[in-house]
């Protein structure tokens, strides 16, 4: 049984940094795109032997210490009742964004149990496919990230809708991030009670707040969910790229046991900042360093892992990992953390 | 003659900070859409009547502190021979992205004056019909700012094919960079001989590089081009949105007169960290709270002065003005800092 991962979550002692990779279950993997040609990617999400297949094939393929549940972050407001497509070359996309006041008050509170079973059938079947082998971890979306989503329907550049709303309705605002953060909170405790070892809150769309925005809309509800799913007693992840400024606020605000850092912020800076703290730190190579040749991956994350200095760390990217990286070269960055010894 | 932007550059005490908006020159104004119904973007660009025609727009009717030559950054890419164009919708493309070796090789160096005489022209032109009235910015993107968009062709989010570059062939992206801070650097002091009284520096696509890449790959190369600049005596502007966590090393590295400050970086923190350096601040109101009704984005104006300190500040955005911004709005912003005094 290899628990590295969820011993450097509580900060015990380890041999070497556990490592996985964000979105290590994914189409760089040979064994993934031939899952993916017989299925779309939301019956994927959808079928929990798919989900698990999947879920597994970094396991076996690379040797992570440990398996993320193959999902995705816009369960949850598909559950609550908005239409989901997810095309290839597009991504994922909702057909009718929040726009009016009536497309707030359509959206409905979700069950986890009724409306998101899928997954938690994924976690089960995970966790007894894994037995024992590493942990398995849960997520969701943080509620500012799904809420944005559910408002532009799809990616930006400028989340212009989505901000147009905090300023000319923060009220409205506000009532569905406090809903969000209710239904992400009970989803993530449904999703340790159906086996998760840990859970991780994605925050990926902090990046479109400004400082004064973030401690308004996205920093209390991300407390919020965290606080809800800490009451498990399993570590909570807590990652929101972009917002490498706040590392000291988020830490404060919401309690996490791990924070997860960006490939933006020095890694030996984040160290620094967070010493004080009760928590671990995750992450951040640049994803885009694993197009580099096998030795010059294997050094920089070497030095990354002298920065954090390598207890109370887990190894992982900055980011999730490229689709187009060849299996070799992510397989360098795992056997590159599973070579390395602090000094 | 208002100085009031030039008295700011150079910290000299000013009755109130002046203020003007990144691409304030822009679609949001039904003027700048009337000539953009005669004319497409390049050639509006390339044509010094037009170009001049929009420059003056928001001088007239908003009644800004500076005016800034209406260009785009990739003229220099244009000028080394990469066939640009611009479409309704999908934004600036070059057909042929520099893949290859042989691509990069197709490169060649540009003269200002014989390539990119048509943004002199227009300087000359602007200078003439200003009048005195406010001073005039010319302005050019900086060297990796330039080099990524070369390599990837159009926007994007994760700036694959120019990250690979710096990881596969760092040699070959330290070449091309010198090259082009020689050739923005000669441009900004041909744009300085042509009329500019000041210039400003975009390194727009510092948000794609983690600190260890900025400080190869963007900084020595920002840094060239403003020491080459401030040899005309005129205040030069650094801008590298995405990279507030950069500022001092910014600062230090490249001696800038002036820096931009985006809207991401909290002003007072801003403010703060660049206290003991020689230069002055420019930002950086969120464009999205434009969305705000009148009395938000006087408040929120307030508030942004009041943390910049009212000396050696010029307000602005802390990025370009979003095109469906109501004029009103628009407005609401400059008066609401004409209005404003220092307690």
């Amino acid at each position: 049984m290899n628990d590295l991962f969820l011993r450097a979550c509580r900060r015990e002692p380890v041999e070497r940094p556990p490592v996985w990779m964000m979105r290590q279950a994914g189409r760089y993997l040979p064994e993934y795109r031939a899952v993916r040609e017989r299925a779309d990617f939301l019956t994927m999400v959808g079928t929990p032997e798919l989900a698990v297949e999947v879920t597994l094939q970094p396991v076996d393929l690379l040797g992570v210490d440990a398996a993320i549940i193959f999902s995705d972050i816009l369960v949850i407001p598909q559950a609550m009742g908005m239409a989901l497509s997810v095309d290839e070359g597009i991504g994922p996309r909702f057909h009718q964004p929040l726009r009016t006041p009536a497309d707030f008050e359509r959206v409905r509170d979700p069950s986890p149990t009724e409306d998101l079973g899928y997954v938690l059938d994924a976690l089960r079947l995970a966790r007894r496919e894994l037995a024992g082998r590493v942990p398995l971890i849960g997520f969701a979306g943080a509620p500012w990230t799904l809420m944005s989503y559910m408002i532009e329907g799809q990616g930006s550049k400028s989340f212009m809708h989505a901000k147009r709303l905090l300023v000319q309705d923060p009220g409205r605002a506000h009532a569905l991030l406090a809903r969000l953060a209710r239904a992400v909170g009970a989803f993530l405790v449904a999703q340790v009670e159906a086996g998760a070892q840990a859970v991780q809150l994605f925050d990926s769309w902090a990046t479109a707040l400004g400082p004064r925005d973030f401690r308004e809309f996205a920093l209390p509800y991300l407390a919020e969910a965290v606080r809800i799913a800490r009451g498990t007693g399993v570590p909570v992840i807590a990652f929101a790229p972009g917002a490498g400024w706040a590392l000291e606020e988020i830490a404060a605000a919401t309690g996490a046991d791990v924070m997860g850092i960006d490939w933006q912020t020095d890694a030996a800076d984040a160290r620094r900042r967070l010493a004080d703290r009760p928590l671990a730190l995750q992450g951040n190579l640049d994803p885009c360093w694993l197009y580099a040749p096998p030795a010059v991956i294997r050094k920089r994350t070497h030095e990354m892992l002298a920065a954090f200095g390598g207890q109370g760390h887990i190894a992982n990217l900055g980011h999730g990992i490229n689709p187009d990286v060849p299996v070799a070269n992510a397989r360098s960055f795992v056997d590159a953390v599973k070579e390395w010894r602090a000094p």
